[in-house]
């Protein structure tokens, strides 16, 4: 008897926004997205989630809201806002996934209705990953509040939360409807959460775009002492080339090649080995870092350009070294290596530069050569305070 | 600053085989499978799962698998099998999607390893979600063992599990990467999942293939006395009617329109007010012929091709009523639509025939014309046993 062979493509779209203010009521773009997804018949809902780090910065906003949704009907405002934990303790609890599953019960939000999140990459991802899972998919809409979500995460196409303390073990690979970036949430991040999101944009300049990479040297002053404006350039130019590279590439990652990946295989290691206490951003500029050196020291990378990638690192206030890299003689973070190899499944791949702009695979790393950059790193930078 | 319009496209194929004895050392139709998957570096691990149902009639079956893996070293295969309980109780029991994704992690299953699932539709949804979540997609294989996980939810695209009562409540659209339907599984069926199986077939054959359904009346007695032959022929046809069915159209359900759901709004229902002691395909076979009956009575379809979708219905063995449909003044089974309507997202649509082989849809049901299909079954059908 014949074998039949299923064959089909799904097509994926959404837009992603830059706007300021976007619950003000002369900013129609928010309205204006959902007058476009009216369907006869259909009474949508809209259920908010915030990042409970966003309220106290923007105290106005569950009130913004409110109002702007008053004017109009062509979506019902569910009125309870509700709030979870911001950060990777967002993803580390089980209960905030059955916390959000109850409330889409609870206010029969179905697959035409939406869930909108307001709040950093972590609340994305798990609000995403909650959305995802019930009723096989409910719209999400994000609402993104830090650098490193509004340029990399929140644009891209993954939701996750941890098991047991293993980093996105759960998860999908389901689109949002619509994410809109909205540059005054910027303004209210902490030094450290400005900075730190900038590492994601430093990272696919280096493996994909030298002229970006020529930019934020330009810009690396401004956007260290907090310029709004380079950061609107920064932060439209990392999610451009993020969504280039996802629709470009292979969206849901069904092969075996990561290459946005770069810097990430040490950087997920020193974020678990300071229990998360090195932020996500932080912990890739020490890992881009890393990987520059160990590119330089097998002949890859010149020093002009390793001396680029360093200065342009730290003039963003970046700190280069942190003691975990040394800790039980560097295995810890080698350790990295082998869990990253797992995570891919069985091969290890990792990208390195041959330039700025040009990254080639490798399938195998020496750790002495690894250790030997990390002595780099300790004798020639700052301890972080 | 620009909006950015993200959009791609993501291919998912699958082949669904029909073999019989799978693990027999002379078919080589799995092995060929995970060859021809093979990637140079990964070594690529396979977990069964099976339904505990199947065990009792099939004892050979974990030391013919455990046979046929040692053959090769092309897959490793996990030497644990796991298995669940079969039925309904498969998808109303989260410490199952627990112990599974558990077993994930203790095996270190990775998204290039496979997750192998034997059983009927729940086990299949059950473990297909549990797959589906794990780093955000492990491949998962089907080898469904029922007529109706072979004919219809096997070869799909669906998963999920039941959520505090609600049916389906947490899944997601996720294709396998390969379906193994082995017809053998079909004869240790009990009479009952062998008949209820069928009725999705009559399902596909009333909305999509006339040509289908008069194979079925010719077959009609063979397959009430279980000829495995007229079987074959009617799951491989239905099989492929679904595929080309989710091929066609909407694959993961984003728009509106689900006419594959002809005669589940009472059907789900039932399911529900009989604890499941209805199944499934039984619930089906009532509901069409309550839908077919109200067709009738609203003049699309004719007395002809009424009494002849009754009368394969009645041949196949089915019986059309059940005490459930009158509880309440049938006010319990008319929830039904009011839950489906919330499940559709608003606005109800509901697909009725206007002849064999041409349905079409509409958004509102007259109560009081239900009830009166309902009294015809009560008065026209001998009670179930």
């Amino acid at each position: 008897m014949n074998s039949i062979q299923q064959s089909f493509s799904v097509r994926f779209t959404y837009p992603v926004h830059f706007t300021e203010h976007l619950f003000e009521p002369a900013n129609p773009l928010l309205l204006n997205f959902f007058k476009r997804q009216h369907t006869e018949g259909f009474q949508k809902k809209a259920l908010f989630i915030f990042d409970e780090g966003v309220i106290p910065y923007h105290p106005q906003l569950p009130a913004a809201i409110t109002a702007y949704f008053a004017t109009q009907n062509v979506v019902q405002l569910i009125p309870e806002f509700i709030t979870v934990p911001g950060g990777e303790q967002a993803k580390n609890d089980p209960a905030l996934v059955d916390r959000l599953i109850a409330a889409v019960d609870q206010y029969s939000i179905d697959r035409h209705s939406y869930v909108v999140c307001i709040g950093g990459g972590s609340v994305l991802d798990l609000v995403g990953y909650a959305a995802a899972i019930s009723h096989r998919g409910i719209r999400h809409i994000r609402i993104p509040t830090t650098v490193l979500s509004q340029n990399d995460s929140g644009v891209g196409v993954k939701n996750g939360v941890n098991y047991r303390g293993k980093k996105n073990f759960l998860g999908t690979f389901v689109p949002p409807v619509a994410v809109f970036n909205d540059f005054q949430f910027l303004t209210t991040l902490d030094d450290r959460d400005w900075r730190a999101g900038i590492s994601e944009a430093v990272k696919v300049a280096l493996i994909k775009d030298p002229t970006f990479f020529e930019r934020m040297e330009a810009d690396a002053h401004a956007l260290a002492h907090r310029d709004l404006e380079a950061m609107k350039h920064l932060v439209h130019r990392c999610a451009e080339l993020h969504i280039q590279h996802i629709a470009g590439g292979d969206p849901f990652e069904m092969g075996s090649s990561r290459p946005l990946d770069f810097g990430h295989w040490s950087a997920h290691k020193l974020e678990y080995l300071t229990d998360f206490e090195v932020r996500h951003g932080e912990a890739v500029a020490i890992g881009m870092a890393l990987d520059c050196l160990y590119a330089n020291r097998i002949g890859w990378l010149a020093d002009d350009d390793l001396n680029r990638i360093l200065n342009l690192l730290r003039t963003l206030g970046f700190s280069l070294y942190h003691p975990a890299l040394d800790a039980d003689n560097s295995e810890g973070i080698l350790r990295g290596l082998t869990e990253f190899r797992e995570h891919l499944g069985g091969r290890l791949t990792i990208l390195l530069l041959k330039a700025i702009g040009r990254g080639v695979e490798v399938h195998e790393i020496d750790a002495e050569l690894v250790r030997q950059s990390i002595a780099f790193l300790r004798e020639t930078e700052t301890q972080p305070v």
